[in-house]
């Protein structure tokens, strides 16, 4: 996955080929997103798009190939934002608060559920060959978060008694899982209770130890 | 959904037929277990239960009909699990440690995901009108840690700032985010570090503070 999504498009694309194919991705995962992978039929693609259907068929000739594509792109945005300059490499707690106040405040957390997250759930079970791409996503946004805590480590910002790995799954799992009980209960608390809570778990190691209402 | 499966039985079937309907179900379960809403079909459940189409259209008339059974079955399943003495109403952290230990070591969570969370993500996009359902099944369950939570600070073994409300989602969510990454990773690891870690935040609040390395 460290191909971008532009990476894996046939070289022979022209300029316009290249923006028709992005538009194609771009519907495509807005609707997966909003209506999950079998409601979306190459009608709705097509009319939301405004291609036809042999241009979509061009682009993605099979609906795997369009399925790995939106994958690439969803995980290519979700890195991409974690990577970003607001959450400063997650190098601080405050930077965790912020990820955490982010999604809490989203409402397609409660809504849609994360937009990587809720397209595993949906496929993993499919014959859809999309599992290693997903897994390779997933370890990456992983590592987003244990490369933070590495830092924090070495910085003196957590004792070395943390284990950035260990955290790293809590955070990414109590994202994850509590965005399905969000989005399943209508209701944000899942996720803002699972989330507050981690982050008061990697803040149990902070150095000098907070001495602050816990 | 403090009605059982059995409960929502309509009163007039014989005990035959309740026989009958129990084991539709119970097949039903697997397969959707196993293979995905989307992938049952009639065919395979009728084959399965070795049951006619007249028969399975007299218990279920519809997919959502049959859906909602098979969602009111498992969340009974996990509820009843919890509920069981193996894990004494989660009243100390050896339970909460002993309920992680069976997760990790069971296969099916890395191969099958959660057997009502695996189903509700798959759905809870589709138009299958079972919400509220799932979103009851899973505040019952969240009610089985905070209900232990609760009661071991009553109990002196956890502070009064322990957070039950918090820390009950904390646990579900680890559980339901790490078996989601532990499926697609077709890796424990994800799951086993997620647990484990919100059990070692629990911990962080037990009375006497633990004091073995952490």
């Amino acid at each position: 996955m460290e191909a971008t999504p532009e990476a894996r498009v046939p070289q022979k694309l022209t300029g316009k080929g290249q923006a028709t194919r992005a538009r194609i991705l771009e519907h495509a995962a807005a609707l997966i997103y909003t209506r999950g992978v079998h409601a979306t039929n190459n009608e709705q693609l097509r009319r939301a798009a405004g291609i036809s259907g042999s241009q979509l068929n061009h682009y993605f000739p099979t609906k795997e190939s369009l399925v790995l594509a939106v994958i690439e792109w969803q995980a290519e945005r979700v890195l991409t934002f974690h990577r970003s300059e607001r959450f400063t490499r997650f190098d601080s707690l405050d930077s965790l608060r912020e990820w955490a106040d982010y999604y809490i405040a989203y409402e397609h957390s409660y809504r849609e559920g994360c937009s990587l997250g809720s397209l595993a759930s949906e496929i993993i079970k499919t014959d859809l060959d999309v599992r290693t791409e997903l897994a390779t996503a997933f370890e990456q946004w992983r590592d987003v978060f244990r490369d933070g805590l590495e830092r924090m480590r070495r910085l003196g910002r957590l004792s070395a008694e943390a284990d950035p790995t260990r955290l790293a799954y809590l955070l990414l799992s109590a994202h994850q899982g509590g965005t399905l009980l969000a989005q399943t209960a209508r209701d944000i608390a899942p996720l803002e209770n699972a989330l507050r809570a981690a982050i008061d778990h990697v803040r149990t190691f902070a150095v000098p130890p907070a001495t602050e209402g816990r």
